[in-house]
């Protein structure tokens, strides 16, 4: 397999305009041109801070998820911790830390990062940064804000290979490193 | 693990407006009140048809990607092939045979639908379909949109576990039903 650059087809931006710059909504609207000469006239970026999740698993080996409902899909559904990186933590690592303590009152463990993923490279400007945290335990109390409204389980390994296999894992950013995580300990 | 219904926790939606409805950008602005009381005024949801991608191996066990460049993330990456339903397609699985037979020149095989995944549940009103298509054979020439600008890969499973283990597939809708694959076929 050729090695390549990772920008080869760049397209050139022929104008470009925010559409909107709201904190959680960000929206570039641009027309552009392909190496292939073609232009596509109406083309629109989102823009977001980078995000961050965390597959912790705790001392006794138990897998820390959240339930949470989601108004875009009209689903409610269990998922990992998962956040925004706020310009104060000045690095993921420090916002995946804050989230799990913040979400579900975990901290502690050895935390590697695991995988850096995009929701949609198309779309998106941003990539997620997934951590896996080893040997996390009870430390604080939660501190949600106050237009979260989720439920914290630990789940034994049974159970999150059933919800797995029951395709019960909607989120594509937590389904990558769950199911990357069942293939390298080779626990399916 | 206590079985729930899967929108537990809905919220209610107290005012709902268009604020684009173009072909690939429309995005609803509403505002919400959750179970709690708390209210959020400004929520963003953007409607898109469903999506569809394939995990197609060939009958000489090669893995069937495309390479091309995003404009959202600037990066340039292999991907599964993938793409939007049409609606005169009135299936996800033959919108996902189409995509292959347009994007690659493969079809035949034999195709099961493996996942459904949300690029982002919280922003996202559809789903991806990810079909797995096991047997593919070149069966006719490439038709590209004008706007495409993408070339097609065959991969050895060698291959493909490199690009997954150096983190190289970073589009979470295609690494989560790869990682799947090479769990449930132990091939990590």
């Amino acid at each position: 397999m050729e090695k390549k650059k990772n920008d080869d087809g760049k397209w050139r931006v022929l104008s470009s305009e925010y559409l909107f710059r709201e904190p959680w909504f960000t929206v570039r609207h641009e027309s552009v041109e392909l190496p292939t000469g073609s232009r596509i006239p109406d083309y629109y970026v989102l823009e977001y801070p980078e995000w961050v999740c965390v597959l912790a698993v705790t001392t006794d080996r138990r897998f820390v998820f959240v339930r949470q409902y989601r108004h875009g899909s009209g689903h409610t559904s269990y998922e990992l911790c998962a956040g925004v990186c706020e310009p104060e933590d000045g690095t993921p690592l420090v916002s995946a830390r804050r989230e799990l303590l913040e979400e579900t009152g975990f901290g502690g463990g050895d935390w590697s990062e695991y995988m850096v993923l995009s929701a949609n490279p198309g779309t998106h400007s941003n990539m997620t940064h997934c951590f896996l945290a080893i040997g996390v335990e009870p430390v604080s109390d939660r501190h949600l804000d106050v237009t979260e409204d989720l439920s914290v389980h630990l789940l034994s390994l049974d159970e999150v290979r059933d919800l797995l296999k029951s395709g019960a894992i909607e989120q594509a950013l937590h389904a990558a490193p769950l199911w990357r995580y069942m293939a390298e300990n080779k626990l399916m």
